[in-house]
């Protein structure tokens, strides 16, 4: 099971005026600012929310179902009353009381179970097994990777020649959808920007070609924070892994195992040069977070500044006259934090 | 003296660069907004700035000379900076320390002199008759309103068919630029919207037709809080008067006289049918900029939600099918404030 380039554009096509088509910004010469944060529900995560849902042709009486106390929570509460469906979230007892507000007040009935997120998982999946409703997957479903991916054609077509997509990895469900929408897996090769010490070990081979002139697309630089490393430990394994997950974004890049379908496309796309690995420390997160805010007025949260982290701390580094896109993935913060003083 | 069309594509060729082009969200169809605050130095006055120091030729050795606690001292320090020239701005003693340690990072002298904004400009223009400095009026030099043009012609280009575009006032230098930069005076007739109370009232005529396909530019409408009516007054009086202003957003929009230049320019344009002045209540605008965060992610100060907050008030209700752009103007504040707990 796969995503295709078509199941991205048949998505694009299903998700147009619901999904906003978020803008992008040139900070400075060939540096790109993907506005994802902009999304509706404050993250990418509405595209494949959406996708998901209209694929599914009539729904079931009883609904959606997710389990999620963030941002995936968020954009199916959002896409269901979006389009008039019942959604029913599913989010662990140590939510914040002012996330089930957001979600309550965006009219999903709420079901705290269990202590930790996989109880949560696991009560939504008993419960729509009972129900009948319609199960979104925070990342591992192909509705939801190629729903993703339209952010990945989306950019493509915005910035003309791009070279290379800097994007943030939790469950994986991004970067593999923006791998195939961007054309990456078309025949790119990684090659221009230069890998610092969180750069890709052993285990893949990264190409150092140049991009073919207008037949490859971008090459893909796929973010972890050090502190939860899903796709970085999976490719050096050779399959998911379960890995310890901690750190400012662990609430929304903390997935403890990359999804399936992710860790094939991103590992095809690995092994063919179009996709690295870079892991930053929690610090660069922080700072980048906040030069964000301070340089380009654009508030993200932690997981939101992952991509852009990479390249204020060197993790990735472009060459020069490379043309770079950072994907700004996600704003459900609190700006308060964002106070310098 | 007033400020043509061609000043302002002249503006555009010679800022190119070194403004930022900022990019416009479309969150409803139909309705967009011009994400300026993403400007360099968060606001829009960074173009009049660029355009004001670009054109001067060589630069006198005493560089260049602004009065301002606020986001114009802000962008001529940025501007100067980035062009690699001396600035120094005379700030109010009541200038924050906050302000002026920002000012400071960007490499500007400070000046402190006098209470209020008045003695401060007044002492810069003194020092700049001493010196030779180049002195960047906040509003009213005809390089500053055309630097400020380039907003209305970028947006115009950025959305096909733009019918109406809301702006918030000060000294007017922004609205008049745009009625310039967007092809408003080219012959726009005012029609469509319906004016709530704050519309504007006797003493300027406004249009009821309906525009002109392809032919006419977008009408303009001109939001100021009630308590910074100055545009507003100085159409009603037939000339710029003095008023007391206050409010929100006061530190942005407070000018207490319209400047001569906006007012020839807003004032025909007025007369022509294609700008109305409408006014909001503080209350209108604090809702707009807390929901311009809740619902787009989007940080502006007051001033920069001025804007929005005519559509949100029902101060201006498009027509149906009506294409609007809302300008979001500047981001200089305090993110804390935006927490809704």
């Amino acid at each position: 099971m796969t995503v295709t380039y078509e199941d991205v554009t048949g998505a694009a096509r299903r998700i147009a005026g619901h999904a906003l088509r978020t803008p992008v910004l040139e900070v400075s010469p060939g540096l790109f600012l993907k506005l994802e944060q902009l999304q509706h529900a404050g993250s990418f995560k509405a595209r494949g929310a959406f996708n998901r849902i209209l694929s599914a042709g009539e729904l079931p009486p009883a609904g959606v179902i997710a389990a999620s106390g963030g941002n995936h929570g968020l954009a199916v509460a959002h896409a269901a009353r979006a389009l008039g469906v019942r959604a029913e979230i599913f989010v662990p007892e140590v939510t914040s009381p002012v996330k089930v507000a957001g979600l309550r007040a965006l009219g999903a009935e709420i079901r705290q179970a269990g202590a930790l997120y996989a109880q949560a998982a696991e009560a939504a999946a008993k419960r729509a097994a009972e129900t009948g409703a319609l199960a979104v997957h925070a990342y591992d479903q192909p509705e939801v990777v190629a729903g993703q991916g339209t952010l990945g054609l989306e950019l493509t077509g915005q910035v003309p020649g791009l070279d290379t997509i800097l994007v943030a990895v939790g469950g994986g469900g991004l970067v593999a959808g923006v791998t195939v929408g961007s054309g990456a897996l078309g025949g790119g090769v990684l090659g221009g920007g230069v890998l610092g010490d969180g750069g890709l070990g052993e285990g893949v081979s990264v190409g150092g070609g140049a991009l073919g002139e207008g037949t490859a697309g971008p090459r893909i630089v796929a973010v972890e924070p050090e502190l939860c490393p899903t796709l970085h430990e999976a490719l050096r394994a050779g399959e998911p892994v379960q890995v310890p997950v901690s750190g400012v974004a662990a609430d929304a890049l903390g997935a403890s195992r990359v999804g399936g379908l992710a860790y094939g496309i991103c590992s095809r796309a690995a092994a063919a040069g179009s996709l690295a690995s870079v892991l930053v420390t929690d610090e660069a997160v922080v700072a980048a977070r906040r030069a964000l805010w301070e340089r380009h007025r654009v508030v993200a949260e932690h997981a939101g500044a992952a991509a852009y982290a990479a390249l204020l701390s060197g993790a990735y580094t472009p060459a020069s006259g490379e043309r770079v896109a950072v994907v700004v993935c996600g704003a459900n913060t609190d700006p308060s934090t964002l106070n310098a003083e």
